[in-house]
């Protein structure tokens, strides 16, 4: 297939990396300030270079306007994601759409907050919309869903950001405070300069409500304002020492439930299941007929979340 | 779609008790001794009570040859496995892709010891054939390495017998011996009066084989011959009682890495992903560009095994 990605941040680059391993072409590519546009293929390793050693600005010499009217089968969208009106990303889906293309999203933006006018545009267009990569990086939670029917699943529960599930298991490892743990993680690139959209569980919270969506199959929508949600910032070491002490930990979980969408710190036993370490991300799927699956992996990472873009697209049915 | 159902035992009467919910018409249903056939679809509730009661002579009162030839969309191929030539199960792989016809299996005969024939016969046809609940019962295997490309793992391992496993964890949990656990299984309905083919670590074996028959993508045939195996009858409980000292257990662990197909029992740390317990199956697959995914839950049963059917029927192309 030929691919138009939209968003040339740490997905983006690896989505263009590792598109041709998979055998499909970048045909256009874009970021805020610039766009590389060609019918026959990009070459993304060098539009990639510019962009790293001169800025982003000189990713190539199209207009991004542009990349919405070029030549492509699928459009991946992988800019930041925004909240509310969901833009710049929903106006990308809303014009693919309109053209009978393809979409496949990792930005959680129009999934979660306007899941029910994605839905009703893809219905009126011959292009499908697929976005595993929005919900736990490599995992392959929503194909799963897909597969065995939203119907059957009657709850879905996990730790769905590495970030604070990274903080949380070395705070219980060294017995450091918060702050100290956080700027250990910022060292390391496993948490942002602003981490707040990670600690304070909004991430999480943002997988979870496109779950809920997915689950509810269209009858009835879901957004952020559905969820409850609890960071970690307020967890003092001492909780986690009294938690070793009875053979337990605490865990950032997030779990649906009917019409239940809630995100907070949970006391869960040392050696259970959702007991994931470092950055690692786990989804628990409970079935009707088949007791409970566990899918666990990494949950983010440029190529990481390029394999479950890639598997999306795999997914599409050929032009 | 329509389903035709080859074997009536526990897993094929699950097929036939959920296809209704997930939107299936069963059509044609057989054991050895006995048919039901209504192209508009069976009463299958009366049709299984039948069984039941009277015996599998009673199921209906049409003739097995006679499925073959009747009307539906989908074979699904649920008679018991068999080894070299696989047959009949072969057969009936052959007669439904002859017509036309797709095949969903959950016998592992075929796709372990035919895989290239089954695969040629598919070429030949518009029919296509899918095998979920060949490996791992309900556990969604085979698509997520469908999805994420077989090209891109480089290694597949697991405990894949609930049998066995649930031996090795009462044998760790109780200090009992080998024998004393497998009566205890058996009691339980755990393990079969002839426990052979779970304990010799066969039924394993023909999983891995069959995994390593889709990462081949076709470069390589694999059959059971191909396969290094060691089952977990020769195992002292004094060999469980010195790893836990050492903080480990001993697990039945197949793994497909390259060429190399093995089963064998393992040392595996106490608390890590391999060490699952009772009947709890896992595998993991390693990934080229995501590390590693973990799968994990229920391995067999009726209505575990008829998810991942269904989920398969799911995914044909709708006729």
């Amino acid at each position: 297939m030929d691919l138009a990605i939209m968003g040339t941040g740490t997905v983006g680059s690896s989505v263009a990396e590792l598109a041709g391993e998979y055998g499909h072409t970048v045909t256009a590519m874009a970021n805020v300030d610039a766009a590389a546009i060609d019918p026959d293929g990009i070459d993304t390793a060098a539009a990639l270079q510019r962009q790293q050693s001169e800025g982003q600005a000189h990713l190539g010499d199209a207009d991004p306007d542009d990349v919405l009217a070029a030549e492509y089968d699928a459009l991946v969208e992988v800019t930041p994601v925004t909240l509310g009106d969901a833009e710049p990303g929903f106006s990308h889906v809303e014009a693919a759409l309109e053209r009978d293309k393809h979409v496949v999203l990792a930005n959680k933006g129009p999934m979660a907050e306007r899941y029910a006018d994605v839905r009703a545009l893809e219905a009126e267009s011959t292009g499908e919309v697929r976005f595993e990569a929005t919900v736990a990086g490599a995992i392959p939670v929503l194909s799963t869903i897909e597969d065995y029917g939203p119907g059957t699943m009657t709850a879905v529960r996990g730790v769905f950001n590495g970030t604070a599930n990274f903080i949380l298991t070395r705070m219980a490892a060294e017995g450091l405070g918060y702050e100290h743990v956080l700027a250990e993680a910022q060292d390391l690139g496993v948490a942002e300069a602003d981490p707040a959209f990670d600690v304070e569980g909004t991430d999480a919270a943002l997988k979870c409500v496109i779950l809920a969506n997915v689950l509810a199959e269209g009858d009835r929508e879901f957004s952020l304002a559905d969820a409850t949600v609890e960071g970690i910032k307020d967890i003092p070491g001492t909780a986690l020492e009294l938690a070793r002490e009875d053979g337990r930990t605490i865990r950032l979980i997030g779990e649906v439930t009917g019409d239940e969408i809630r995100v907070s710190p949970r006391l869960v036993p040392e050696h259970s299941e959702l007991a994931v370490s470092g950055t690692t991300n786990i989804v628990q799927l409970e079935t009707e007929n088949a007791g409970r699956l566990n899918l666990s992996g990494r949950g983010a990472g440029g190529p990481e979340t390029a394999t479950a873009i890639l598997a999306d697209v795999n997914r599409l049915p050929d032009r």
